[in-house]
């Protein structure tokens, strides 16, 4: 299963503002006008905007909040409704410190505030701040939105819907696909000979989430943030694989 | 602190097979030939071709093994002249498993086997098979490598060693930055206003592991891997860093 090697082109895809109801695949389809697209052309986008386009704000006065999430906020200095809402959003707690709230959220991602976000979240919404959740189902966000882009512009492009988490051992968030659709999430590089015909070391390469942090690097996370991006160049002959791919069964997990 | 918002370009670099002595400047200096060059634009080396070139060899037949490595490689099912050399490449071992052998090398980096690499080895070299080291000090190959480079182009191109690595919580490697000059390794968003002013939930990217993961799209493992490349396109306005700067105190690592 090699890998490219041929150039690589990494193209910001500004979009206006999303909001919910929005139709992302029009959006992206309109930033792609005039290039000139290949089949494993990969569309990258910002897991903020597909919750945005989904409708996935809480107010935070909606919330009732639980005793559980009260005590565990009282504990770290928090607010219980949006503690409520991340342990709401979570499968279990891996971290409780004040500095950080690592949990593993209900669809197996091990995170920061179960990938609530309460920044670039307009403040003056006439009901008060809400906060965004993570999509539903990224996986399913994304083969949504490959099929809309291929009705669209009649091809269907591999789609990552991206985040950014912090991480073990080292410092510095980077980019992970959350969901996959069209294009494979792990490389087995198992069958693949090396440079003398011997196994290779690695044997699994995070495809996916290289793609998601490489866009990372042009999405940025401020007032400049591009929320989508086209990769050009990638090639690959495995099949399509999913964002649960990337997730590592704990029997397997050596690395903590 | 803006990341880049303007597209990216990401060159392969191939080059000769590496040996020990060779001059690895010259030889990406050469490929480098008609490339129009900016002095943002990073070269990402892999720390394999940097070992080469500073014949990090060791023979097997020539390691003494230790008391203690062989007890450990008993119980692996392991090469006992190997993990000696893993030991000695490490201040501590993190998990020992018979699928993996996890260590904090002694430069801090956690990951399997102290980076000791046994694949794309000559296995017909007169004197027995050799495993290659990492470079003995990423950062200061990094930084060797970029003054040879104003030396020979009279552009100080900034410069990454990646090497590529397993994980915690997530299934596949992916790049990694273990030495880094003329560019930032880490960059501080805590400064950044999001869109609506407010101060932002991720505060620190992990900027040169993200290139090096691109890189690694690129570089592959197998018969057709890339040694090194270009990336164009890529703008910052912080101070350079190291590859130490990505290691996370284990006193704030919240994430294992």
């Amino acid at each position: 299963m090699p890998l490219v090697a041929q150039p690589l082109f990494v193209i910001p895809l500004p979009l206006p503002l999303v909001r919910p109801g929005d139709d992302l695949g029009a959006l992206v389809a309109s930033a792609l006008g005039g290039i000139e697209l290949a089949a494993q052309d990969v569309v990258v986008v910002a897991q903020k905007i597909v919750s945005k386009a989904e409708g996935r704000y809480v107010r935070l006065s909606d919330v009732q909040c639980t005793e559980e999430a009260r005590a565990l906020a009282a504990r770290l200095d928090r607010d219980p409704a949006m503690v409520t809402l991340v342990l709401q959003e979570s499968a279990h707690v891996v971290r409780a410190e004040p500095q950080a709230l690592i949990v593993q959220h209900r669809l197996g991602y091990v995170m920061a505030n179960a990938g609530i976000d309460q920044s670039n979240l307009d403040p003056m919404a006439e009901d008060g701040p809400a906060v965004l959740l993570l999509p539903e189902d990224p996986d399913a966000s994304a083969a949504r939105l490959q099929e809309r882009l291929g009705t669209l512009l009649g091809m269907r492009l591999p789609v990552i819907v991206s985040d950014s988490f912090g991480r073990p051992w080292r410092r510095g968030s980077v980019g992970v696909a959350l969901g996959v659709s069209g294009l494979p999430a792990v490389l087995d590089l198992r069958g693949a000979a090396d440079l003398f015909g011997r196994a290779l070391q690695i044997t699994i390469a995070g495809f996916a989430d290289q793609i998601a942090s490489l866009a990372c690097l042009l999405m940025g996370e401020g007032a400049e943030g591009i929320p989508a991006v086209l990769v050009q160049g990638l090639s690959w002959s495995a099949p399509a694989g999913t964002g649960a791919d990337l997730l590592r069964p704990v029997q397997e997990d050596l690395f903590r």
